[in-house]
């Protein structure tokens, strides 16, 4: 594999958050370079949509996706339709700011909760209520199959394959985001990512797992600094018809977000170029 | 399901190896009714092998595993020789133990590397190394299907699948651990499961997934304290024709650790009749 093109770079805003807001993290990409950006909602809501949208455009910025939609089964059945309407109105917001999708974290166990074939089967059923809505917004819909160390409280899709399968069932309008950091352990990973078609290959989140990992949240690494052949998984997206940006999220509450934001961004585009 | 038999509890002793020492938790099981138990390596080098022997005899348990064998990756290639002398002496006690099996915790990335493909390669290369010592021995060996956070440094084997395709190309004499813990999660358990041959079902280890975990490693829960199915899957695993113990493993630096040994225990007990 080359070195990826740096115009493919995009900066999820969770990575500077504990640093910057919104409004400052818009300028950092631009000052760097960094052609893409992937907000939180509730930066968004902060700054505003519409001053959010004129910034990001002034800035000449793609937006890779919104952060996030998803969350269908948190308070069970009787808050699904809640549940609905809370991502109706991200749908909305990805749409104004013409994200290229919503990232969907789909939820975990409800409270209380021993029935995990139960909880795919409601997130199943809340995501197929949405999609017309995202399709007729013209808006992309992409599941994030979380690590399986989320699956009782953030998300219960947590493979490709299972991913793909959703994808399946529930028709156009829907894809996936794939984040190294979730997928890089499953043996089954090249031939998921080989399996699915591009139209459904939706994101391509990057950061590194570290060994040993202190905290299963907020513990991610800077590309390079952990065990994931992030190049390697990258070369996997592209032969499958991948071509878009490569977003970079990390979590890092002792490392990363104590550090001089324009260090991180500077640390972001030069692990791109060498490790992605 | 109905309740699970009572005689077929066993304990891992690292459920209380914080408070105990290997004897005191042989009489332990001895006082309780608990008929299994899996002693660690360690412990039984300083009770002495001959002792363990003895002791566990004396009080009529069943060996239900001997805790472990494996890091076969540890030290990438150039360790293999040394991990496969010290698995043949895992083989040794076992066998002298009379144990139904030597579990593997097979080992992670060697260090420095991102080749998951060739850790995993190095595994089977390792334990098909050991695999006709064990058995001459007549000692099968349990591969234990890792969570995937364990998979950068403890095992890169992460899902009945994968164990299951591994004993499929190694032959008989091996076969898998089932840790309730590390699988409970995956959307093809219950098939896995189900396509697993009967003699290839080695153990069955319960314990829950807390929600949240605070710990990687040591923030497991007592079963009814998370959000395992625990009943469900021993249904899955007699449907598969296991007739095998229910061992007990929870690692709990802050709470079963700290507690009164004989609580955790009878603890162990109640729970396992309640809600496995």
């Amino acid at each position: 594999m080359s070195r990826p093109d740096p115009a493919l770079l995009s900066l999820n805003t969770a990575t500077v958050r504990a640093q910057w807001k919104l409004d400052r993290i818009i300028a950092g990409c631009e000052r760097y370079g960094i052609r893409g950006i992937a907000p939180w909602r509730d930066q968004v809501a902060e700054l505003g949509l519409e001053e959010t949208r004129r910034r990001i455009r002034g800035a000449g910025l793609t937006v890779t996706g919104l952060c996030r939609g998803g969350f269908v089964t948190a308070q069970g059945r009787p808050g699904l339709a809640a549940a609905i309407e809370e991502n109706r109105r991200a749908i909305e917001e990805a749409a104004e700011l013409s994200a290229q999708c919503l990232v969907l974290v789909v939820g975990g166990l409800p409270d209380g909760s021993r029935d995990i074939a139960g909880a795919r089967a409601l997130v199943e059923e809340g995501v197929a209520a949405i999609l017309e809505d995202a399709r007729q917004a013209g808006l992309p819909l992409a599941i994030e199959p979380l690590h399986p160390m989320y699956a009782a409280d953030r998300a219960c899709i947590n493979t490709i394959a299972q991913a793909n399968a959703l994808c399946e069932r529930l028709g156009d309008g829907i894809g996936i985001a794939v984040d190294v950091y979730h997928v890089w352990w499953d043996p089954e990973l090249e031939r998921g990512i080989a399996a699915t078609p591009s139209r459904r290959l939706l994101g391509f989140h990057i950061c590194d797992w570290l060994s040993p990992t202190a905290d299963l949240l907020t513990d991610r690494g800077m590309m390079g600094d952990g065990v994931i052949d992030i190049r390697g998984i990258r070369g996997w997206m592209q032969a499958a018809g991948y071509r878009g940006f490569h977003e970079v999220e990390i979590f890092s509450a002792n490392n990363w977000w104590k550090r001089d934001p324009d260090e991180v961004l500077r640390t972001c585009k030069a692990r791109h170029a060498e490790v992605c």
